[in-house]
């Protein structure tokens, strides 16, 4: 066991990296070369240009002015005083309500961790349990003496805890009840208030099903003319557009290179840069650089092209599903939450999401397919996670350095120096946790992705789920159980499933001192390096001498990146499970746990108001997952301590605890129907009191022009240029329209559909190639 | 345990009890006499009349025609021979569904059954694994011979087990998705064929809102104007009628007494009948029965009339929630299906069931009340699951012989008597376990009403799966290791929570002869008794001599009964469970679990055909519930291979074994997503489709004439006679309608509601007394 002084090395060393990182980025972040790296939330949104102070050139990379330098804490208080509806308005509600979730944090567990230490500390301190042991092989430090561990077995000092337990219990769900109501108000308010947004009309319809005589396009249209007579307006076909993105994504890279030699050329105009055709220009002809770079575009803008008619042309590149408008919110309201058909696999209709957020290539999946991938990536999540831990509970044993000795007592002697000792059991574990975890994210959203969820924000609350389970079954589960069967491990073999809450609640003390460095190395140094942005800082500079020539090239090179709500939620996640669990029976880690989120409060705030740039906007989709985990941890809390309880002789307890984890369920499910309706519905009546309004306000708009185009896969977006399509719109909205056909059985009246010329696929370039 | 001499006595016992049953059915039901107690459903239908042979007296009461006689077995192919088609029209969907479970039963066991016997019982035969262990402790019987047990330990003939494990899940699979396939056809099939009836249009809006300024009846209005304009046709309000109800109830049983006076005197005229006033007619004063009565009647008449003018001037005996009712299907479709309100509590729409499938009392329950009854419900449900228990476990006990013995060796001599011996063995655990079940389904509906359910069917649903899992655990568990437990209470004492699938699986094959005598009595005999119809022949024989005496007191006499789903569904599925957890363990049981589902399908159709009166016609809408429970039983009984084979030393088998639940897990999810929704959604193409035709077949139909007053509290039913409310219907469905109101802030424009006063609410009685 580490002992306090292992605690306080670890913590100055954390502390001190820390303070090294924001140093760092405090003097990075004034020197005006890297101020695209530090604030493009604001170039983007066109409030600040590159800094043209008119006097020396050194001043234009850095920054002289002493004074500044004084004031270099400032951008914490900076980043606070922004007001929150200002906020919702400059970063999306999105990031304003993530940030909410580190003052959740804040809100549950500093009441808790007050009368954690005015009643717990003392009740656990003024016992001598572990004095008593310490002659026996235990190993027990200091920190436990604060900890349960120091009651002894069967005491009535107990019922203290388990009273805590009901305070912690009740305090957590009122917060996350008015909580989950401030969120759910600010979505429904978010969403009314809004500028009128292509998504309010529109219905993401799949599977539409083959049919012989009519295009998809043709279908789309014949059934919701039918079936939604009144309310329809329009629609869009999704085009298979993959292979032509990877041609853009190749061509894109190569204009890259193009400006890379050229601005070498032009640099030294005395060579023409030299180049290798063959794999990483390490081998082949030797070809002049720009001129076969100049070529290859070329030949890529045809390819480019031809691709595009070739899509327009032919029938099978159209993809069975398509983006339905109707003419009022109340009709997509209504097409989005009904079932349209007999057969409920087929014309699927769902709330259309943003068009930055629609995922293209899973548009096309049929519902078969859907579900047995489904089935397969939860098999294949089940043994990523599960034999995942082989490895990291090797190195969490080593990382024990007392079980380490125990193992190979000739290590001893290198082991044994002090500082070292220190070094090891402090950093260590949580790196080499870290390490593992780096690759894990872009592995589950491959998954999530394999698995056809249609918005990129799905896809992100999809891998946030999985990551959680992950994170819960090999971070929290894998460092109690693992590191502990190495120090216990007769007590642990042979053991069966039931008695797993016991088995980790006897742990759960023993590996409070692991968690506080986890905490120190993961959330107070790592959420420091998160704002120095190291990375995107140095791409960003070589990005900027090789490749930018222009104002917009630079505008490309910066890399704001976003918030990243797959890998951030999970992550405080894992502080709010360790808070609960560790609330009544370690209490020393709660302020750790605080200090993490204050911490990670401010600079997540700052970055969300300076550097972060969003991707989409899900009007705070993701709460009532977010909510679902928190409750989810307390409910664990609840039955670990159970099983603590119960191995401390005090089995008479779990009645009175068994209630706690009922009534927690409970109040989930209450929530779940009181507030989640919020975020997966729309209501009709807020959806008819805009509709009326806007009809009020603006009478004679022209909502199929603005709904035309919204939805084009960005690769058609790009070469946007011709705009011919709008045309008799304005009649549309409110003549009637008689359904036209081709079927068979009509063949007989072959006119032309008018409708469907009117509203056939707007894909700009291939205008002039009509399908029928 | 029992031998195979125990089962013959057992299953000779229950064959001449079933025997019995059906001889006295088949002689009673041709007497005249009972004709109103075996053939009430045509009565009902208004297809037979009493018995009008102008013979001589005797032969209304007696049938004296020998040759009918012979011919008594004749309702067994007449039952079968009506097709189904005509008998969905004869009793509804509900009951030709219900029939197909017991269809399913066939269909899936007997095919299993020849693969078992074919494959299983050779292998578990040709082992002689217990004539070693005979001489040992373990008392084993030669049934036991061609079960598991009979292999020996860590033997390769597991994989036979395995195998055929596989072949069992996937035929069954394959049976249920056929069938689910079916049932989802027959059921839009029949929703689409229908006449037009009142819930196609009508939606239950539940929790409306308190508003200081309108009554709920304008309040709805109101609400539907402004958010369904173009669909909104009417809506009735609820009152509050349960006083009147309970009024009315005791004015019909006093009215009962009155007739039962009347027809003493008129039998005997020298004597008018007295009674006394007090308790049960013990003590009090003496007065004149027949005057007493009358004016007692007269008097509740009056007091029922006052009650029905208190409701309809009382604005406070009106629910918070009403039947909307609109123009088209689609409109009411749209309304079911979506959320109307920001809040998602108030504003509940659902799809109004059947006017008599209301269940009236539920519909003002509030959301939040509503959650918290749930809770209650659930935690009572828990207690009375679990602390039944113990007196079953008790006489469970008892009824092994030879562990009786064991444990009161003085109780020897008594017990040890051949044929008393096998009575107790064979016949006694079933018939306690009967009483106990007796008395459950009435505490199960009562807690089903206090969650707030708000028709009969779901009601019937909710208490039905409730039944399964209490029949799971006390029955199938209780049985098991309770037995068990007295058996072996070294084996069982200290074991742990994951131990459960091995330890019911150990022991399965034990209690397979007790399962069998039960399917015996419960089966077999219990289905034959059902045909007899003992209890309502009684009463209605009771009633007939001392009630009737109009043509219309003998047809209230008549008690045809339901199908009670949520008895007899959870009892079927019992069957299920076992015939899947005895397939690969103990295979001789199938076929009496066969001769069950063929036994009790002719039965059903019988009774359905002849005798059961429907209730409420819910189109099938308990399929979904039947399908997961049966697929529950298919995982309980892998889960319990894999318990079982792991005590054998063949716990390799286990990786092979997993992917069966895994796979019938995820089977039954794709059946949820690909079916379920046409349980629980109407599909607005059907509704269109629907809408479409009426249109063009009855342009001018009066539809607010017909749902206006559709959905009347049966005690208001009784009594309408005056039907003077269908005025100005026909303007109605075609002007546009401006929204009245009586807000405060409107009060300078006091002209009263044109609209609401068309359409206030159409209670008969209170038509003169109108609310604004």
């Amino acid at each position: 066991m580490a002992t306090l002084g292992d605690i306080g090395v670890a913590a100055a060393f954390n502390i001190l990296s820390a303070f090294i990182f924001f140093v760092a980025f405090a003097i990075l972040r004034l020197q005006p070369f890297n101020d695209r790296v530090y604030f493009p939330k604001w170039y983007l949104k066109g409030l600040r240009a590159d800094p043209t102070t008119p006097g020396a050139f050194v001043r234009k990379f850095v920054n002289l002015d002493y004074r500044s330098y004084l004031r270099f804490w400032n951008w914490m208080p900076d980043a606070l005083r922004m007001p929150e509806p200002e906020l919702i308005d400059h970063a999306g509600l999105d990031s304003a309500v993530y940030l909410r979730i580190y003052l959740i944090g804040l809100k549950i567990f500093v009441p808790i961790a007050f009368l954690a230490w005015g009643v717990l500390v003392p009740v656990n301190w003024t016992n001598s349990t572990l004095e008593g042991t310490k002659l026996s092989n235990v190993t027990s430090s200091n920190i436990d003496k604060l900890s349960i561990s120091n009651v002894p077995l069967g005491s009535q000092r107990f019922w203290g805890h388990i009273v805590v337990a009901y305070a912690f219990t009740f305090w957590a769900c009122f917060v996350l009840l008015k909580e989950y109501e401030k969120v759910a108000s600010m979505r429904l308010q978010f969403v009314a208030s809004e500028r009128r947004r292509p998504d309010q009309f529109t219905v993401l319809v799949r599977n539409v099903p083959p049919d012989p005589d009519e295009s998809v396009s043709e279908l789309v249209e014949h059934f919701f003319l039918v079936n939604h007579p009144d309310h329809y307006l329009t629609h869009q076909v999704v085009y298979n557009a993959n292979k032509i993105a990877k041609l853009v994504k190749k061509k894109k890279s190569l204009q890259n290179w193009l400006v890379f030699y050229k601005n070498k050329y032009s640099r030294n105009s005395s060579k023409r840069p030299f180049m290798k055709t063959g794999f990483l220009g390490l081998w082949g002809d030797k070809v002049d650089a720009i001129d076969h770079h100049e070529s290859e575009v070329k030949k890529l803008s045809e390819e480019i092209s031809a691709e595009r008619e070739r899509i327009g042309n032919n029938s099978k590149s159209i993809v069975p599903a398509g983006f339905v408008s109707f003419k009022t919110r109340w009709g997509a309201a209504v097409c989005a939450q009904t079932q349209q058909c007999r057969n409920p696999t087929i014309w699927l209709t769902e709330w259309a999401p943003e068009p930055r957020d629609v995922y293209w290539e899973n548009l096309a999946i049929p519902y078969v397919s859907l579900t047995v991938r489904r089935l397969i990536m939860g098999v294949a999540f089940f043994f990523l996670t599960f034999f995942f831990m082989i490895p990291i509970a090797f190195v969490q044993s080593l990382a024990s350095i007392d079980g380490l000795e125990k193992a190979a007592p000739f290590l001893k002697k290198v082991v044994e120096g002090g500082f070292f000792k220190s070094f090891v059991q402090g950093f260590l574990p949580g790196i080499v946790l870290k390490i593992f975890l780096i690759f894990l994210p872009t592995i589950l959203m491959i998954m999530a992705k394999f698995e056809g969820f249609t918005s990129l924000s799905s896809l992100e609350r999809r891998a946030a789920s999985r990551y959680y389970i992950f994170n819960f079954v090999n971070v929290f589960l894998g460092s109690i159980i693992a590191g502990s069967a190495f120090e216990q491990l007769d007590s642990f073999m042979n053991q069966s499933a039931n008695e797993i809450p016991k088995t980790i609640g006897v742990a759960i003390p023993i590996k409070a001192t692991f968690f506080i460095t986890y905490i120190m190395v993961d959330g107070w140094a790592g959420i420091a390096g998160e704002i120095l942005m190291l990375k995107p800082l140095i791409i960003y500079h070589l990005k900027n001498f090789f490749l930018v020539k222009t104002e917009k090239d630079r505008e490309e090179a910066m890399d704001p990146g976003s918030l990243g709500f797959n890998t951030g939620e999970p992550r405080i996640q894992l502080y709010f499970l360790l808070g609960f669990v560790y609330a009544t029976v370690t209490p020393i880690i709660l302020p750790f746990i605080i200090i993490f989120f204050g911490l990670a409060y401010v600079v997540f705030r700052h970055q969300i108001i300076n550097v972060y740039n969003q991707e989409y906007e899900s009007a705070a989709a993701f709460w009532p997952d977010v909510h679902g985990r928190i409750v989810t941890a307390l409910v664990i809390s609840q039955v670990l301590l159970i099983g603590l309880l119960s191995t401390k002789s005090f089995a008479q307890s779990t009645p009175f605890l068994i209630a706690l984890p009922v009534l927690t369920i409970w109040f989930y499910l209450f929530c779940k129907g009181r507030y989640e309706p919020a975020f997966v519905k729309y209501p009709l009546q807020e959806a008819m009191m805009k509709d009326t309004l806007e009809r009020a306000r603006e009478p004679n708009i022209n909502l199929k022009g603005y709904l035309q185009s919204a939805y084009i896969h960005p690769v058609f977006k790009a070469s946007e240029d011709n705009e011919d399509e709008e045309e008799n719109d304005e009649k549309w909205e409110n003549e009637s329209v008689i359904v036209p056909t081709k079927r068979q059985s009509r063949r007989s009246t072959p006119a032309p559909s008018r409708v469907s010329g009117a509203s056939s696929p707007s894909l700009p370039d291939v205008q002039e190639h009509p399908q029928s």
